[in-house]
């Protein structure tokens, strides 16, 4: 049989629990979604646990465990990710934060935390202004990076011999406070070398910061001026062979969300970036379908994820979330589905994990999967929602098992005997 | 979201195959449970292997397992959990027995085995006044408690440095011969010294107990005299965290049985103790509804057991054991169920393991399972028994997995990663 290529569709926190409001039901069973009924219609459909049944899974660890990598042996925790989300070359060794830009007061000769994301300055206020500053008039004992990333949130890497990711928040968490000063989490010498390493750089940023010219406009118009980092999340990669070595595959990830661009990066996978790609709600579905399908010509395995459906779910709203369900089967999977063929493709449909209305967070709850290619298996299951494709033909089974499931589907599968 | 409470009600052995006698149906599938049918068609159902596919649960390893303590690890064997059931405390270290009170004679220099249930004397008949004859004057080079329990039982636990629980039975399980010897069961000196102890403690607990007065008595009524102590099943408890420790959340444990209260001690949980509550078929079931209700008030979890079920089919008795599965249904779930509120409770019905009447014992088959509370997925099962349920969207798995499961229904599971 000849190879086939995989494609992955991520609903992002698609899954959900009864809604009292949708007469008990979740809001995948009362959307209308032709386009996913379609595929379970000709596919086999189940239910699968992210991580494993009970572990209530963030993205970044469910996206870990669906790409074949056991999250509680690889995660680096949120600093290195989004990190790497930001577009830094994060490496081994190297110590990740993520920060807010942030306005502080100087009193009694502390530096007090007025406003924690700076009257929520975004990109185009002048943050890469700002984190271009940062970097070239900071002068600090090791290499680091601080870069800008969305709205009024940016990163920081630092780099060099003998640092430790376990090092106190600098960030109080909290308004009317002092920053916190960072402080050595274990005996190791690296940890307390870079608890000093982070306050140095903290006090020269806010220097740097405090004259900046974006900072004198911002006053001038009554604004907040960003004039700290308030780094917390310490964290740094754990040593992971790429996608590719371990999977005999390439691989891109296909996503708006800088967590789960992250992801893809850190094992070492093609993250294509279009700035009407956001990860927010307002995202450009179309645009994304377009990187996908130009991701499949040159990739044997893509991961498309799609996160509105996710943000509905934080808010608790469940006709958005109905909404951006729908787009995703509209935009996303109608617009994949039929430029690929069966013969040649295997689709696969999932949620990461469960983002129920009722909870405003993820859950463990199980979600609902479609493996689809010429060949699949047809159970009886013509909908695709939690509770019709209980009774389909791949049971129930662990996220950490799909990339052998899938390679397996596509003809990319060692056999293991004789 | 609020956290919810959690109560666990187990048919002890409810679960069955097909009984010929029963149209090739289950007992569950023949009996009445409009209240089990009730919670089915609102909640998520499916089946449960309570250790894991083809392991066959004693009541006392299956719930470990749904406590979250994986049996493979911590199981103490049944001598200490009797003991802690019938009220001693065991600490890690000690070594426990079950004990019969058994009727022996002397014959050529031998104690002979003549009834191992000593005429199956009970509770009424002077058990308490022979055990504290023996504790009061047996004496020992190690601390030793030794208590009756449930009929003709007992339970014997042996205190001090330098004991082991690697020693053979003294109970010969047969009538006719001789009181086996101590023997040590590995080259442990401590396992020696221990079977040495356990052989003097049974020669001086039959020199007190021959000429007991009760015993005097029983021989004067011609009844045989329980004068004589036979110990087996040496376990020692392995050092577990508490359940509340391990889960961070409040339990108990509502049992007649002394092997699930000894599960409840052994975790650290509350086992409340009523006369009525018997383990035994004549147990009474309001009392003990209302005994889980009143805990329920004071701790996060309460797990219920109802045992009369299980008893039924190590009888091989289909129509007695549907006639205490209705029970179960009438009197303990639907006097609970009546009295919680789905939005502040997670109610999880299970057995603990298969008890078929066409084998008389437990068996490894999956249990049937309801998780029900306001926002769980309705799924189209609308009847409770192990056939109906195999479609609901619960799927199938691992006892192990089930406390991560209701703390995440509960609002009570961190979550891992962002």
């Amino acid at each position: 049989m000849d190879e086939r290529k995989i494609i992955v569709l991520v609903g992002d926190g698609m899954a959900d629990r009864a809604v009292p409001e949708l007469g008990f039901k979740t809001p995948l069973q009362v959307a209308s979604v032709p386009n996913l009924d379609g595929l379970a219609s000709e596919g086999s459909c189940g239910l699968m646990d992210p991580v494993r049944p009970g572990v209530r899974p963030g993205s970044d660890t469910a996206h870990l465990s669906i790409l074949g990598y056991d999250p509680f042996e690889v995660y680096p925790g949120r600093g290195p990710l989004e990190a790497l989300g930001a577009g830094v070359d994060v490496r081994p060794g190297d110590v990740a934060f993520r920060c807010n830009f942030a306005t502080v007061e100087r009193r009694d000769g502390e530096l007090v935390v007025v406003d924690r994301r700076a009257g929520r300055i975004n990109e185009d206020e002048g943050t890469r202004e700002l984190a271009r500053a940062v970097n070239e008039s900071v002068d600090l004992p090791v290499d680091f990076e601080f870069r800008e990333a969305v709205g009024h949130r940016a990163v920081l890497v630092l780099r060099g011999e003998g640092l430790s990711p376990e090092v106190s928040d600098v960030d109080p968490k909290e308004t009317g406070v002092p920053l916190k000063e960072a402080r050595p989490l274990s005996d190791d010498p690296a940890a307390a070398r870079t608890a000093e390493l982070l306050n140095e750089f903290v006090l020269k940023a806010h220097e740097v910061l405090d004259g900046h010219p974006v900072n004198e406009e911002r006053r001038r118009e009554g604004k907040p001026p960003a004039n700290a980092v308030l780094p917390r999340g310490a964290g740094s990669l754990k040593d992971v062979d790429p996608f590719e070595d371990v999977h005999g595959m390439s691989g891109a990830v296909v996503a708006g969300s800088s967590l789960i661009k992250g992801i893809g990066r850190m094992l070492g996978m093609e993250v294509p970036e279009h700035e009407e790609v956001t990860g927010r709600k307002d995202s450009n579905v179309a645009v994304k379908a377009e990187l996908a399908l130009e991701a499949l010509d040159r990739y044997d395995l893509v991961l498309v994820n799609y996160n509105a459906i996710d943000e509905a779910g934080h808010d608790g709203d469940a006709r958005e979330k109905v909404r951006f369900i729908e787009r995703f089967d509209r935009e996303l999977v109608g617009g994949i589905v039929r430029e690929v063929d069966p013969e040649e493709t295997v689709v696969f449909v999932t949620a990461d994990h469960s983002t129920p209305v009722s909870v405003g967070d993820h859950t463990a709850d199980p979600v609902p999967v479609i493996l689809w290619t010429f060949d699949a298996r047809r159970d009886r299951v013509t909908r695709y929602d939690e509770v019709s494709v209980s009774t389909g033909c791949l049971g129930r089974f662990e996220g950490l098992r799909l990339m052998e499931i899938l390679k397996d589907a596509a003809g990319r599968q060692e056999k293991f005997g004789a």
